[in-house]
């Protein structure tokens, strides 16, 4: 008995979250069904089925452009497999190595400094309401000097945020549909998706595993991660991510002084992803600003969710130079202030107030140290990975190590690894048709889960 | 000796946060300025206008949506008139009754939630690092059993954001640019301005004060603030806000019930602002889900910022019933979903901590008492104008009054106010066409600022 199970169905049968959220799962072939449950399953689906043929529809249609992704965001799906998997083997030490959160405790430095703020809240002279969307002055200033000092920023030439991810989103809308990108393949998801969303891109071919309309420049071993720019067709706008997520590979001052004259040949804005930056521990560059011109042509986007643990408190920034012009002459940051002001309220206050200690003398030793101790993570996983005869790449000046596996689907070694280590990976198809044949092992984790999961894969791969 | 001063000047002339971002204001005309420094003025206008012809453009288009818009979003309009009244008179004590800005402090037991939160972050058992896009479960499921305990929502159905307008523009752009809209003229400039960047708009029609493509639904005294139903065109969107910002009307239950059925009528989805639902002390509805049928065609948004003076700390949330479906059938908390977790990466840990302390009996009751003590404003400066014979609106069920002054420009009474009391309100004009001849009032503020404020008003218009 053959039966289509349709999207609608998720309403009816489940009100769980994952469930609910997640296209309809329920499978009368499965093996492990027996044929009364199939039956009833089956009576239940083709009852919900007319339930949901009757239900209410509004008139309003969806967005053409959601109805383009393929999937449900990269995180949450490796979500959802690991919680497959815990109900498979609820006794399994299951150890994190996909999404790429951070575990070790925030510096007190820190942490007391939110504290503090969160009290002088209840204060009449220390509370504070609405703060400018931009981000607290002092904090501006701060991220200028702290982080920018040689290159010269001015603290309006740098807007506060909730996070990068929030800012590749607020940037898309500030670009508008009518302009076309390019994204290093693979690459962090949300550039794609919030470019589909966005309605830059065409449908998803199927065969290419790729959007139409968007330029996928590969990085991968044989161009040193470094995408061929004389092959890459011009895009108004170039996504560029260094330390690379996923691949960890570090672009050198020559590349990017290739990529700023790429952008400023061909009139196009780079949005330089800088979340890493500070696990470079060579002399590459931190900030697409080390290098002449780039003022012109660059966004560069950062956060404190890898530096000091805020993946949950939620801090970063966004850099537009005074000098970045649209083709009429408007400034960018003008209208990126404008959607700023519209979409957005300023960062939470007391978040703020905890990037600023991060920022004091202690607070950047801290990050150091915290940052240290991943980098050490990632030296541990490379190490495991290149004795067992892999090729492996990043790790160096990144939390991420990508790890290839030739020849193979990665979300067959996903699974594989999940399955017989209980170790959660990203596999690296996730990022683009360019992560075919790659497995990204993030480098958070407590050292001894990190030690752990590498005893595992040894026994797996020895 | 005319000049044209277009907006590429503000880049050369001035690197100062406010006057970058701001049309550039230098007027060689103006009376203050002697002809000397016209004539340098002038020249250096003239030479930054060579400078910038020839500064480097990208050729990246301006997004011709955010073209669109007549000038900044209103309330930094605002906040630069105070300002710039503040240098004109430094020693005044201004009053700001402007931005429905929060003054008092938030009560203590939300504030040490947070602190704790902030501390345990530091300890191993304490950290979190990324939380669900979607919110921390025991918060969802406190909003869902505090807030909407006889309606019966799924926790599920709650999305926790940084605040309800962040989440209008993330509906919006879940909407995309194909849908049409309509909002209550006057209303919360944020559904206009995200409605317009996300291109679902025409172009500003000078004479009407309205942008093309907007169905304007007039609320005024004439109908007791609540629109012509019969009279207003069908369109995808609708945006409601009760109690009003800024008019404070709170609309009964037999103009909701109106409202869900004209929705219902023409399959269009209603987005339900409810930011001051908890202002309401008479037995108007706090939700729009105490309509029945309302979970088929309505989305509902609200926040902590008026009642816990969040606004700084930034906590809403977002529901979208399980019940509500686009034309083809497909839930609208999918793509909602969707849209969250390409978008955004949740609400900060510790403001979620506050919202959840909030929640608790002892922070319901502060809650009520921080509202009592606003609503308490509000009846005094109502009680204020109505003594001194204006027509007044709202107030009672808000923290916003709306005083009328028939036949006179808005920006003109709102200047006048300000420069012969120095008390800044806000424009209804600012808000829609439907504003003028109104201003709105805020009842934010100490209570000896509130009363000193009608002070002065009293002596401006006895």
């Amino acid at each position: 008995m053959s039966f289509m199970v349709s999207h609608n169905l998720a309403i009816s049968i489940s009100s769980s979250s994952s469930t609910f959220l997640a296209p309809c799962s329920f499978n009368p072939r499965s093996q492990n069904v027996s044929l009364n449950a199939k039956r009833v399953g089956i009576c239940k689906c083709v009852a919900a089925q007319e339930e949901v043929l009757t239900a209410y529809k509004t008139k309003v249609s969806r967005n053409a452009n959601i109805a383009k992704l393929q999937a449900g965001y990269l995180f949450p799906e490796v979500a959802r497999r690991r919680s497959a998997h815990l109900q498979k083997f609820p006794d399994a030490k299951v150890i994190s190595l996909g999404i790429g959160d951070t575990t070790e405790p925030i510096p007190e430095v820190i942490t007391s400094a939110m504290a503090k703020r969160s009290l002088a809240l209840s204060t009449i002279e220390g509370y504070s309401g609405y703060g400018s969307e931009q981000g607290e002055k002092p904090l501006r200033r701060a991220i200028a000097s702290a982080l920018y000092k040689d290159i010269g920023l001015e603290e309006d030439e740098i807007f506060v945020s909730d996070g990068a991810k929030c800012d590749i989103s607020r940037l898309q809308m500030m670009f508008g549909s009518n302009v076309t990108m390019a994204v290093q393949d693979p690459s962090y998801p949300a550039y794609v998706d919030s470019s589909v969303i966005m309605g830059q891109t065409g449908q998803y071919l199927k065969d290419a595993e790729k959007y139409g309309n968007i330029e996928y420049m590969r990085c991968s071993p044989e161009n040193g991660f470094f995408p061929d720019l004389s092959s890459t067709s011009r895009t108004d706008i170039i996504f560029f991510c260094s330390p690379n997520n996923p691949t960890g590979a570090t672009a050198t001052r020559e590349q990017l002084t290739q990529l700023v004259k790429f952008a400023k040949d061909n009139g196009s804005i780079i949005v330089y992803d800088s979340a890493y930056a500070l696990y470079i521990s060579d002399d590459k560059p931190r900030s697409i600003y080390e290098i002449p011109g780039a003022k012109e042509v660059a966004i560069e986007t950062a956060s404190f969710s890898k530096y000091a643990g805020f993946t949950g408190v939620r801090l970063g920034w966004t850099v537009v130079p005074k000098q970045l012009l649209f083709s009429d002459g408007f400034p960018v940051a003008r209208d990126f202030n404008r959607i700023v002001c519209t979409s957005f309220n300023g960062a939470s206050n007391i978040s703020q107030a905890g990037a600023l200690a991060c920022l004091s003398p202690e607070g950047r030793k801290a990050m150091r140290d915290v940052i240290g101790f991943y980098k050490e993570n990632s030296n541990i996983i490379t190490e495991t990975f290149e004795t067992l005869g892999f090729k492996v790449y990043g790790g160096k000046n990144a939390p991420y190590v990508w790890v290839h596996f030739p020849g193979k689907s990665s979300w067959d070694v996903f699974a594989e690894i999940l399955e017989k280590t209980h170790v959660v990976t990203t596999p690296g198809s996730g990022f683009g048709p360019g992560g075919e044949g790659f497995i990204r092992v993030s480098a958070f984790g407590h050292r001894e889960n990190i030690l752990e999961a590498c005893r595992r894969f040894k026994q797996l791969y020895n």
